[in-house]
């Protein structure tokens, strides 16, 4: 039985190293859906094929898909009577606009106390990192004592777009026991979790047109029906006065809550307070009957994105406007599927756009929920390592984001995915300020340590 | 009893000039609400100034305000026993975006067919040149029969912020009889009429914030009360199934329209299928129990004009938006005051804004409905002119646009306006390929020469 000692220790020496490390990789601008940032896309691939061919990797790839390239390498010397992961993270980060609420450049990642200030440090290059100095500490001094694949794309923030196909055509060389998703978090710096179920997404595009062209509101309001007014009632229609979701059969496939498991939610440390904490509000919404922890990351939601239509400037321009554009995004619990939600939308429009009006709906993104086992291999190794590095049991929670990627792991290659991250609640995702909380980075790196060996002594 | 004849015939054998004087207004950008155009602004003015002045005028001058100037100019040489006639016009424009949806230059006036396409084209260079015309052809021939004051603002598309201050100031510079207001139109080519009621306007921008930054749709979504989704739900609301305003009190000072009247409007070659063609759409809405003319002219409304939340570029951010906008206008009937509805819409939003959203109002712009006699001096000489150019009796109609400087100068004046224009219903104002159709400006040019000494023959 291969002990860890040594590579924790490696890693506890190492630290300035593994930040600088992070550093590097969060300099270069690798955001998915800008045209402009393409060649900071490659840059960053070929910034982690270096990195692993540094620690041993095999078959380092940078393999094209029709869109962003995904990173390939192996590290199968343990042997075939040891356990493969497949490790599963996304190179690339979300657009920073608007780039004045920044504090620091995103692109230029800063220390401000304890936490590392910068476009994609905790979604996800900081987990990203950490894994790979895990596995630098554990190659430099046992070995690495279980077979590792690293799956790494770029499309990750635009809906992972090509990573079905790219699983599928590589399904042979991609094969595992078990898929390690880094892509995570936990509930607070001192507080342990493992994750056991992800949400998923169906994000639309709803489309309204009124007029062939923008009118005159004084000459023609009152007369033809606007496509914006229409469009706030629609979605105004979406929920009832219980904050429950109206799409027809939206809740059908809902998988209820056990009594067991509520009370096991209500243990995380995020009462009412902490939610008003991270978000900033005074009060807190959502559908009755339910707690916010509950309501955020256990229950269905439909939240507008983005709206847009007619004038936006500053001051006035009497435009009656002839389209108008919302942004709607469905989280999605088991056994929810993004197909039958979209079915939903698309027969709740068709009851209730009234004449005048054509409408469109472009499906932009979605991805199926997922849940795990909690008694596996894989949940008990990741238990016992938080124990090691934190000093106490983690709890279990659910993630209310979505990772396609677990529903496509599950489905293409017959795996389950474990949820193993270090993010916290307020990192900042997807907002100005992103940060990372540098002692999780370190605990991070040495929980991946423990969980390793833990995983190969089975 | 002064003859028109000469002046007519003097008209008539400068049409090319006519045109070439109005597409040389036409090509200065004068957008009042862009600062980049200020100095457009500045030239616009002098144009004026130049133009007044070589028509014999007095005290010519561009009387700064606080934003753009006003030009004034009398010609006062009938004498004190004729009336005298304040010319209301502005010289400003709307911006031209979306540019890629013209198909001509918007500032590069290009004809095609019988129209003039031009940004200001209708709204209201052509008006006001027709106008101009009209006193160059009575000037070199007969003389002017009466007394013409001008007062040419700059600030009508932004709303006539400097407006009431400019006339309170120059109260007694601007004594008059009548205002001759040319910023109006009749309902077609061969259809003249006269405007003798406008609505008014109160234009907001609502504001609502929720989240003290952008949060994570899927971290966060379902517990926090979504702004956009809020917005949604506030303007939804302020319509019920009948189509009526649900704010408190909006129609407690409507008046209600007289079965007289209604007979009278119907007479307008206006059936849904017009209002349809104008618009483009393959139905229309509204109030019930009204028709689509009465909707739009005379009854109040509430628009949308302009609604902005969260990421509104292509393709998807999974983004639980901080704030969201709308900007939203009601046009108002007799004797519904632009005061009045702001305070209704306070009420309604104290009412309905959900604990965990905060909120607060701009009013953008407002302006109070007017309406005149239809048996005044003013109105028998428009309908006059009206037959001996047309040849046919003018019909009597209600503007759904808002002109706030009726209001306001009958407030501060003390006098009537009369709406005298020949924009169409069709010529694009405010959107991409305004037009001015050209046979109704010669025809305007005309109708202002007869209008003119049917006033000053009383």
């Amino acid at each position: 039985m291969t002990d860890p000692q040594s590579a924790v220790e490696y890693a506890s020496q190492h630290e300035d190293q593994a930040l600088q490390d992070l550093k590097s990789l969060l300099r270069i601008p690798s955001i998915s859906t800008l045209p402009e940032n393409k060649a900071d896309m490659q840059k960053t691939a070929e910034w982690l094929s270096e990195r692993l061919q540094g620690l041993g990797f095999e078959r380092v790839q940078i393999m094209p898909t029709k869109g962003h390239p995904v990173v390939y390498a192996e590290h199968l010397k343990a042997g075939a009577d040891k356990p493969t992961v497949l490790v599963y993270g996304h190179y690339d980060v979300q657009p920073a606009d608007p780039l004045e609420l920044w504090e620091s450049e995103p692109f230029e990642p800063t220390v401000r106390g304890d936490d590392l200030f910068a476009r994609g440090a905790s979604d996800m290059k900081g987990q990203l990192v950490a894994h790979l100095e895990a596995v630098e500490a554990m190659v430099n001094t046992t070995g690495l004592p279980l077979n590792v694949k690293y799956m790494l794309e770029g499309e990750e923030e635009v809906g992972s777009p090509s990573l079905p196909d790219f699983i599928r055509a590589n399904a042979d060389l991609l094969a595992c026991d078990i898929c390690l998703n880094t892509d995570s978090s936990i509930h607070a710096a001192d507080v342990p979790a493992i994750t056991y179920a992800l949400r998923g997404i169906a994000y639309f595009e709803i489309r309204l047109t009124g007029p062939s062209h923008d009118l005159h509101s004084g000459r023609f309001g009152g007369a033809v029906v606007n496509p914006a007014n229409v469009l706030a009632k629609l979605i105004a229609g979406m929920h009832d006065e219980h904050g429950r979701v109206t799409l027809p059969g939206f809740y059908d496939k809902v998988r209820p809550l056990r009594e067991e498991e509520r009370q096991e939610l209500a243990k995380l440390p995020q009462p009412d307070d902490w939610w008003k904490a991270q978000t900033g509000v005074e009060a807190l919404g959502g559908e009755d009957g339910y707690t916010a922890t509950e309501r955020a990351t256990a229950r269905p939601t439909l939240d507008v994105n983005g709206l847009l239509s007619g004038f936006t400037g500053e001051g006035s321009k009497t435009v009656l406007p002839a389209k108008s554009m919302g942004k709607i995004s469905m989280r999605l619990v088991p056994d929810q599927t993004p197909d039958e939600v979209e079915a939903s939308l698309r027969q709740y429009m068709a009851q209730r756009v009234p004449a005048g009006i054509k409408w469109e709906i472009l499906d932009l993104t979605s991805g199926p929920p997922g849940i795990v086992e909690r008694d596996s291999v894989a949940v008990r190794a990741a238990s016992l390592a938080f124990e090691k590095v934190w000093g106490k049991a983690p709890l279990f929670m659910r993630e209310g984001g979505s990772v396609p990627v677990v529903g496509y792991v599950h489905d293409l290659l017959g795996v389950d995915s474990l949820m193993l991250g270090f993010g916290l609640p307020d990192d900042n995702l997807h907002a100005p300020n992103e940060k990372f909380h540098l002692p999780n980075y370190y605990r991070g790196i040495r929980t991946f340590i423990y969980f390793t060996y833990e995983m190969a002594n089975g």
